[in-house]
Order: structure tokens, then C-alpha cells, then sequence
């Protein structure tokens, strides 16, 4: 499948090497064409990178790991006309450290990120997932031993359908995967980042992460 | 010991009858002496009740279980003096169903309701705990089988300890009592319930809780 990634980070890159690594053909996305981590990440799996319109022009589903506080301008410069129809996993967390620690969640008026995006692009079809953990649990859920939850929000149930099918070949099971409903939701799982920083503190690693339990 | 319970809601009676069956002396506290909530949970369970300010005056532990939107004044109520070197359990959350579902968390500039209330009762000792889960599991844990967590967050070493002793007498388990370190950690807590919220829609019961898994 085309997959576009948007975003050059830590997140970023290990989602764009899992997907490539699975035999998609990932495009990672960034501001400029000539971003150097892109170029070097492209070269090192054979894929592909350029800006963020011509990384999600040719792709079928485009995942936004970038970070939440410039998703919105980044999605922007991807183009309208290359989200349409589209879906657009959308990892993002609005983490404002800029005043020091705890970090801020910068979600305007209580809105997520990924409603955000939504309201900007309403043609194309966000499910907000994975937010909730590290990106090497992210793509590895094995990492963290037994039970443990990855969230799925989103007002389209055939992009959810997909999204899923995409965290199965992750490695979720279907018992992992938690619909919880439309994308007012995301809400509730970007709000989760502020205990994720704080047992990161607590427990002295990423490798951990949320389950509910009944 | 003696203990009031601030609140005469579905919380504050589930935590007062518990205490009290523990053995403890518990006055159920309101706004009005003759609540009539709290009257005949008084007569059912051989307790005492009285206004915010007559429970708080004996007590050794104060429990506040009032709504987070109006515990910032049910404090104010029990009074400066009635809280002086006490531990405060908050278990509050400042939950706003005014504009319907789901509801909004209200932290102004982002803080937490137990900071709040340190902040109005700095010679008060708050701790945060248990606002994560339904009331019927704060007290009774094993309602939820397998690992799961209840939280800890507190400016106070010994308050802290205070709140573990009166959580294991609850039936919780030194592994699940996790310790987040300060009382702005309460922040984090309290953001949580935006997903309890949610995951209490999408699984039709309240007998879940969240764990943190390594």
C-alpha cells in the first residue's frame, strides 16, 4: 500500500521503518524536499521522502506523526486536494513544553488535535490512534508483556476498519483494539499523554502502557 | 479513627459506609445540618453527620467527596482551621456535564482541583486518589479482576503513607498503589476521566479500571 508519513521525528521514523518494513511503499513527508533526516531515513530503507503535498499525493493512507502543536499547519502544506477521500491515521499529541515540566496539553477550547484536523479537512477521514505510548510499543506491542489496550477514534467506520488492519500487521490483537467511538474521543486519549509523562517519570521507561481491565 | 466524608452523593456514601464497616468513627458531612442524605446514612450505619464544618472539626482524615466544581467551596465551608495538619483525600473530579455529552474536565489554566485546594489550605495535606475508577471499586477492588491501579499523588510523604494504610484496609495491594510523586501529578489524574468517561459508554459497565503494564 502507498503510505505517506508525515513527520521526521522519533515517531515518525519508526512508524515510516515498520511500515516499509512490512513492504508498503512509505513516502516520508516533511517541510522541506531536501530534510536531511528524511533523505537519510529514505535511503536507508529504499523509500521515498519529499515535502508534505508530495509525500501525501500519491499516498493512500497518510499518517500524521507529526507533533501535535504544528499538525494542523503541517496537514495545511500537505494540501487539501491530497487529503480528499483519504485516511489520515493521525498520532499526533499536543505537548506544550515550552513552560518546563509537567508538559501543557494544548487542546483549544477542549478540542483534540485530531478534531482539528478533522474540521480542516473535513473530505478526508481522521482516526486518532496510537497516541497513548511510546513508538517502540507502537509498532511492537510484544514489548509490553499480557494485556494492554491501543485506542481507536474516529467518525468513520470503514477508516477505522482499515486503521485496525493496519495495527493487526502491527502485531495488536483484536482483544488489544479499543473502538471507542467517534472522534470526539480523541479527547480522551490525548488528555491520557499527561499520565503517560508522568509514570514515564515514575517507571524510568517507555516500555510500558495503558490497559483496561473489567 | 475518626473521619469525615464530604459528600453525600453515590461517592461519598459508598466511601463512609466502607469506613465505617472498617470500624472507623465517620461523620458524613454536607452543607445544611439536616441533609437528609446524610441523616439516614447516619441512622443506617450507627454514624454521625453534621455540616462540612462540624465533620471536619473532629476528624483526623478529611475525605472529600463532593463534585470538583463545588469541593473548592465545600472546603471553604468545613473551614481554614477544621483542616489545619490534616490529610485531605481528594477523590474529586471536576467533571461539567452542563453542555451535555461528553462532558468537559474543568482544571482552569490547566490545575487540578487537588491543587486548588492545597493552594486555598496550604496547612492542609492533600492527597489524590482513587477519581479514576467507579465508587463501588474504590472500596472494593477485587470487583475488577487481575492487575490493575489506583494513583497517588501528594506534596506530603506522610500524608501519602496515611492514604496507602487506609487503600490496602480498602483491599488494594501494594502493586497496585502506584505513586505519581507530587500533588500537580493530580493534574494528570484527573484528565484521565475524560477516558473513563468514554470507556464506561463503550463497555456498559463501571466494574473496569485502568492498569499500567511493564
Amino acid at each position: 500500500m502507498k503510505i505517506a508519513v508525515l513527520g521526521t521525528g522519533e515517531v515518525g521514523h519508526t512508524i515510516a521503518t515498520r511500515l516499509a518494513g512490512l513492504g508498503h511503499e512509505v513516502t516520508m513527508g516533511s517541510r522541506s524536499a531536501d530534510n536531511p533526516a528524511a533523505k537519510e531515513w529514505a535511503a536507508a530503507n529504499a523509500a521515498a521522502h519529499g515535502t508534505f503535498a508530495e509525500a501525501a499525493a500519491d499516498a493512500e493512507i497518510v499518517v500524521n506523526a507529526t507533533g501535535g502543536l504544528v499538525s494542523l499547519a503541517a496537514l495545511t502544506a500537505a494540501g487539501a486536494d491530497n487529503l480528499r477521500g483519504k485516511v489520515v491515521v493521525d498520532v499526533s499529541n499536543g505537548l506544550d513544553f515550552s513552560e518546563g515540566f509537567p508538559p501543557k496539553i494544548v487542546t483549544p477550547d477542549g478540542v483534540s488535535v485530531a478534531e482539528q484536523l478533522q474540521r480542516a479537512f473535513p473530505e478526508a477521514r481522521v482516526v486518532k490512534t496510537l497516541n497513548t505510548m511510546n513508538n517502540a510499543v507502537m509498532v511492537d506491542p510484544s514489548r509490553v508483556p499480557g494485556h494492554h489496550n491501543v485506542f481507536l477514534s474516529g467518525d468513520d467506520e470503514t477508516a477505522k476498519a482499515a486503521v485496525a488492519e493496519l495495527l493487526r500487521s502491527f502485531g495488536w490483537g483484536d482483544d488489544q483494539i479499543l473502538d471507542l467511538g467517534d472522534l470526539t474521543s480523541a479527547r480522551a486519549v490525548e488528555q491520557l499523554v499527561g499520565l503517560w509523562v508522568r509514570l514515564y517519570g515514575a517507571l524510568g521507561t517507555g516500555d510500558f502502557n495503558f490497559a483496561v481491565v473489567k
